[in-house]
């Protein structure tokens, strides 16, 4: 730690030295210090100032006493920033205002706090009217600092001085802030003072304690309640602290050639290459945000102030130059002079995110790697999100459903039911509910409720709201600023201007994309992934950077086809049982399985077989030229009966109310279902072990396969079946098992006279089996983790019962990093896995390995699988894009 | 393999020099050839001859031409026998007779075949007829060598002879072989002659053709059925082949100065050191063994026989000291001549075993070690239980009464009287009533009943269900899975496939050392530990050689009691939820559970507090200065409740039936009972997953333990309490749980105002606890496996589940080498135990390790832990004994 706390913009360069490399360089002075001191080097004009460094902050917590050492250090570089301003701090012949904000590594959007304008006291206030000869202005502005100094500083609710303007607005008989007077303001700014000393506290006059405790104050917020709840919500580490940017205060609000607005160079809703912003003329930054006034679009800015524009917009692609990235800028215009007050990468949606990265690339900004790194694997999941239909969301519109249009400000469909309060709507999302959050605006102690929603509504604030970042960043669809939409959150019920009445509990349709808000539920519709240019260009780029194949788990014929067109390159799982439960087939199943002979099992299972391969040979065409693994059945047999309880209380009713009809047919059913009854069904007679004991089943399906190979064969499709036996966890059991197998396929092969490209291979699901890989691979032809029930039984949970009892608590209580059925548990579970590899591959060099589990469309588990050696990821088809991505994300660490 | 295919007795030197050990000359020359060999050398008085190798053996068997070749080699010895015995083969001036019989390496008794007066035709028949003057006695030997050469070598049916003996017993009117003539043998010679011819085969008068077809026949009558069936049933190799031995006749029934007989060096019942053995005079050896005569005790020999008797005294005495072990020995007198015909180690009973075993070494024979490894654990095991009188049981079978053979969960004997219930099993018991519980299989409530029965019968479940694990823990003998037996609980009722109905009250004789189940009453013996002397002694030499401690498992204080009297150091595993089960405390066990707030909980805790530390109490006092580690709760909460479907019934019957009384009552157990119900609960909300969510459970046992421990400490006794924590699959498990109770003990501590030295640690039960045991080691100060879990889980088996469906079907069909449950799964299981010791000590080096599952009373099982280094292994108390041995048999491997 270096005893240099304070370092002024134009001091980059020594905190790049200190520091080795720009992302220390961030981590040290704060993203938005940073960011300051590199534009000030690169030329672009930034009011000056200076940055009091994280190290500062972390320091500061550990012991308060060393504020002495910092105020030493911030009044030289005060006075350096004199200097460059021509003003001087605290003198009221030309008094020098700064702002005070925090600024950590990551961007925390409102999470933390502000102080505007130190330097004004009763006496700079003075000097500053005759300088400026405009009195409402300087007290506006004084009473801005009173406000916040007794809202951020002092910890007073702001609430009291929110209510002075109201009070003093009513009895003036006016509704605008800006109907006020230079003497109201002045009244207020004394009013304000008065409440600070009602507390019992003070505001003080002598410009350095105000500089003093408005940075200590940043600096105690960065253990406050909202910061650290927004910390763990968005996984940001708790021990980086925060720095703290002392800087010029420039004001937008000094005539109508000045001016304010908040802008992202490229548009971050669909990626577009245009300035994306709003200003405001005359007016101060908290006016734009707070969307008191209406703002107007930055293009608009060309008109009214050209020169500025022009500058604005060379600035812009300076820094997009500079970043490499497109950045979410704030300026203000002072009397014709434009200041760049901060930048920093933008925040976007997935689409945008996507465009973005691709015209980044193909602008020669960034190259290929670059912009598949750029892109979130996630973001890719939301472009693969429902829209609404569009059928239904006009009828809709037609039948006078649609409540009200406002900002799209982070797109998507939702459906869900109305909750008016974060906390219920936190609450009814853990217990499932889909859930639309409806508010006025939004605060930072919303953002639980944001997360736990699947749409969020205001009534007001714009597309750089708070509402609108948020849900952005989480992927979340939100509709901002429905100037139509009245709330009385009391009442728990909302109004809209045409009439409509919305209670809680009531079911309403958001569209984040395009604003509209419909009350009812709306169909929705997935988006046509092929007609996702920009997606498909950086994954054909993800694709020859990976390593890893990616294949999909797919039962049907159709989830087959679209896997493929989402670039699988293989099925790695089909579950034939699946295909048991349909409407038609259950009773044979379950005839089979309750026959109490061989023939009339086996008429059963000859019933099944036509169908079975029917399956087959419509996957196999779909995937024509590519590998199918299918794998024999794997779940107990009782799954396929009726529930025994119901059952039972069949049998019993019947019994006790003395009906014999039926009766015995129930009683030897119960009995049936009774005997196949498992304490652990999990793990007892299923998989290979069902094969053993019962082996007409699998040899019956893999009857179906190789017929259905051999035929699809015959019309010139390459088919490429792989056998999977499931479960298996001693080798032996591969040995008695798999022959019998072969033979069938041989067997069949000779039959239909041709010859089909095959293998017999085992799930690695069971922890032995993984442990001796080395003996199992020499049977197997290939592997493929299981890792569900891998999981399951490294950490001897059974899914449903733990994630009902003790798993959420788990992650909660942070015993577990993160739920090990979302991601793979890698130092437990993936040492087998790495186990497995490593002995699998040690008898076959050749072994095929692969995971099928859900953790194959998981981008940390997919690292974790290119890291291991795997050939291929298995995944739902519609996490195969992401795969594909996450995957060359993998190879390019 | 050398060329040399024929060893005379006298040249076992040579044969040794070739072989290079013992061990190689026995696989060389069979066992049989070997000892012949041997004897000759020491001195003992053999008959000359030889033997052809099991080399021989194997290359007939490849290429049967060979032959030609040891025929040359045979003549040679043969002309060496003639010199030694100054007879000449087929020569009817002084005719040499001989024996052909085979010897393997290992005994395979009465498998192999045996031709006997080899050498007799019609002329040399006639010449000894001239040189012994009895023509019976030639007659009768001849009539034997075509009977066995027809039925042995040429493969007749052997009653085609017996029934021609028969026909001419009839014809002369006369019932025992003794009363046939000389004429009736010569005549039944010529018919047996008769019936070879009419075979259209032939009884070949040269002497060397009927040698070498007898030799091809022993060489054959390897791969003969009957041998196959028995070394498989044995687990003897098949490539080992069998020499054959030719030896001179000499023959017991040349009058009464002759004789034959059968006699252990010692004696096999009960180990004394004195000669046990039959003979006849004026006899052949297969008269001893038929039976038709009553054979002498051995000892009076001495006064038929006096100067052969001191001569075959001396050379018993002289084989003990060769071979260093009891011999089981054969010999002939021919006239006044003694000679031994065979040595071998001989079979002995248990207690014989042990006995001799420290005999020989108190005797200077044998060192202690050698003593040591010669008694099988098992020997020591049934040592450790009653049995049948073997006479009474014979007979018993002998009278039809055997009922069923079932599965042998649970050694010993046990008779009582049959009750079908565990309530009935206990008011039987506790009236004075010997009791056999029978039950189709046994659940947690029914403890109460198998503790108060004599023995236990189940028609359901192997050797690893819950009954037989329970039986072992309290030494309860244990039938189970007696598949003949068809229970009808409510008819109170059991029938048998044969036939037999059995009712409530009749008396029944298990064996759970075989699995045999009888009707009646068998009179059984019972020896007492403490009265067993010998065995003491040879436990205590065991001692002094293990590394490995032997601690036991133990629930109660008189089993801790038990334990200790039999040699455990320590308490391995104290499993705390049994002692909710009994009957005064499971009513608040239940009020705890289904308590609904958290004054009723703490209520019903407070209430099980005292009771819980009585029982520690109880058992730090047994183990005074002995560690004594104690389990906190594993099971899940369900278990202590009424079984759902039970529950279920009455509510249903209450609703039909409009039966309102206590119907609210029953539907909210119910549906307590259904909240805490799992799909598997085996890997569910158990363990220390449950004092997570619940802490107060073990809070309050913890507390149980520390006052008790302060209390007995108080007492001047040495308590070492360990605190063992279930289920730890993750290490930060550990640390949310351990911390809080360590707190509690030092609480109790300083309420109690004393220190006791205590531990806190896990038992390995989960393979990630074993993956990461480095992690875990960092907080838990001592390991145990938990090998039954761990084994479910590495190899994911459900106990129950695997064992009801498929796991004898899977060791039968030798996909396991055998049931993982009983003996460890050294190559799965023992790979995560291996990396569990290695990690856990890498970071922990003085981590005390061992082994509670059941495992640690299995001897295979135990040489595994030795060999990994783990301190103990810890078994239930009547398996302590074994353990003592077994781990010494491990320490001296």
């Amino acid at each position: 730690m270096s005893n240099k706390w304070v370092y002024l913009f134009e001091e980059v360069e020594a905190a790049e030295k200190l520091c080795g490399s720009w992302e220390g360089v961030r981590a040290f002075l704060g993203g938005k210090g940073a960011n300051l001191a590199e534009m000030t080097r690169i030329g672009v004009p930034v009011p000056p100032g200076y940055t009091v460094t994280t190290e500062a902050c972390l320091a500061y917590l550990e012991d308060s006493s060393i504020i002495a050492e910092f105020m030493a250090q911030e009044r030289a570089a005060m006075e350096r920033t004199e200097e460059l301003t021509g003003k001087k701090f605290g003198d009221p012949s030309n008094p020098l205002l700064v702002s005070c904000r925090s600024g950590a590594k990551f961007s925390m959007p409102g999470m933390m706090d502000t102080v505007l304008n130190l330097g004004l006291n009763d006496e700079t206030a003075a000097g500053m009217i005759e300088l400026t000869g405009d009195e409402r202005f300087v007290y506006d502005s004084y009473r801005r600092l009173v406000q916040m100094f007794g809202s951020v500083v002092l910890d007073l609710d702001d609430e009291l001085f929110e209510d002075a303007i109201d009070e003093l607005k009513e009895e003036r008989g006016i509704k605008d802030d800006t109907e006020l007077t230079a003497e109201d303001w002045k009244e207020l700014t004394s009013t304000f003072k008065g409440i600070i000393e009602k507390e019992g506290l003070h505001f003080p006059q002598d410009p350095y304690m105000q500089l003093q405790l408005a940075t200590e104050a940043v600096f105690k917020s960065w253990n406050g309640k909202r910061a650290i709840d927004y910390r763990n919500a968005a996984g940001i580490s708790h021990d980086l602290g925060t720095a703290v940017n002392i800087c010029t205060m420039v004001f937008g609000n000094m005539g109508w050639n000045s001016g304010t607005g908040v802008t992202f160079t490229r548009n971050p809703s669909n990626g577009e290459n245009k300035l994306y912003g709003d200003y405001l003329l005359n007016a101060q930054g908290e006016d734009v945000v707070a969307g008191i006034r209406n703002t107007k679009p930055i293009e608009e800015l060309a008109q009214d102030l050209p020169e500025a524009y022009v500058e604005f917009e060379t600035i812009c692609k300076k820094l997009e130059k500079h970043y490499l990235e497109m950045q979410d800028v704030e300026f203000t215009i002072e009397k014709g002079k434009l200041w760049m007050l901060q930048t920093r990468d933008g925040k976007r949606t997935a689409r945008a995110s996507v465009k973005i990265a691709v015209d980044l690339a193909n602008e020669g900004l960034i190259d290929r790697k670059t912009a598949v790194k750029r892109v979130k694997p996630a973001e890719v999941d939301t472009l693969m999100h429902p829209t609404f239909d569009p059928e239904a969301k006009k009828a809709a519109a037609a039948e006078g459903k649609l409540l009200s249009k406002g900002v799209n400000a982070s797109p998507g469909a939702a459906v869900g039911v109305v909750a008016f309060d974060a906390d219920l709507a936190e609450e009814w999302g853990k217990a499932g509910k889909a859930v639309i959050m409806v508010r006025p605006f939004t605060k930072p102690d919303d953002v639980h409720g944001m997360l736990a929603a699947k749409g969020i509504l205001t009534s007001e604030g714009g597309a750089t709201s708070h509402a609108a970042v948020v849900a952005r960043q989480f992927g979340v669809p939100c509709v901002c600023g429905a100037s139509d939409v009245k709330i009385d959150s009391k009442a728990r019920v909302f109004t809209t201007t045409g009439g409509a009445k919305i209670k809680e509990g009531d079911w309403l349709s958001i569209d984040g994309t395009t604003g509209e808000c419909f009350v009812g539920q709306i169909p929705t519709v997935s988006p046509k992934f092929e007609e996702q240019t920009d997606l498909l260009t950086l994954l054909s780029w993800a694709d020859e950077m990976r390593k890893l194949q990616v294949w999909a788990n797919a039962d049907y014929p159709k989830d087959a086809e679209r896997a493929r067109s989402y670039g699988a390159q293989g099925i790695g799982l089909c579950r034939t049982e699946h295909m048991f439960f349909e409407e038609e087939r259950l009773p044979i199943v379950q005839r089979m399985i309750l026959s109490s002979d061989e023939e009339t099992r086996q008429a059963a299972l000859d019933q099944l077989m036509p169908m079975q391969r029917s399956d087959f040979d419509g996957i196999f065409r779909s995937m024509d030229g590519l590998p199918v693994i299918i794998r024999l059945i794997d779940p107990p047999l009782h799954e396929f009966l009726p529930d025994q309880e119901a059952v039972f209380e069949e049998v019993l009713s019947k019994k006790i109310k003395g009906q014999t009809e039926g009766l015995k047919e129930k009683e030897v059913l119960l009995e049936k279902i009774r005997g196949l009854h498992e304490s652990n069904p999990m793990m007892g007679m299923r998989g290979v072990r069902l094969s053993i004991v019962m082996p007409g089943l699998v040899k019956m399906q893999v009857r179906a396969i190789f017929e259905a190979a051999c035929d699809v064969a015959k019309d010139g499709i390459v088919v490429k079946p792989e056998v999977m036996i499931p479960l298996v966890g001693h080798v032996n059991e591969l040995k008695v098992i798999q022959p019998t197998l072969e033979a069938i396929a041989a067997e069949v092969m000779e039959e239909k006279g041709i010859e089909v490209e095959y293998k017999f291979g085992t799930m690695i699901e069971i922890p032995r089996a993984a442990l001796t890989a080395d003996q199992v691979a020499g049977v197997a032809q290939f592997f493929s983790f299981g890792t569900n029930d891998l999981t399951q039984m490294t950490f001897g949970y059974s899914r449903d019962d733990a994630e009902a009892r003790f798993l959420l608590e788990y992650v909660e209580q942070e015993i577990l990093p993160e739920n090990p059925f979302q991601s793979l548990d890698q130092s437990g579970v993936g040492q087998l896995m790495e186990i497995a590899v490593s002995k699998g591959r040690g008898t076959r060099p050749e072994l095929e390995v692969g995971i099928c589990g859900e953790h194959g469309g998981d981008p940390k588990s997919i690292a974790f699988c290119h890291k291991l050696g795997l050939n291929y990821v298995s995944c739902s088809p519609f996490r195969v894009p992401v795969a594909r991505l996450a995957a060359a994300q993998a190879a390019l660490k």
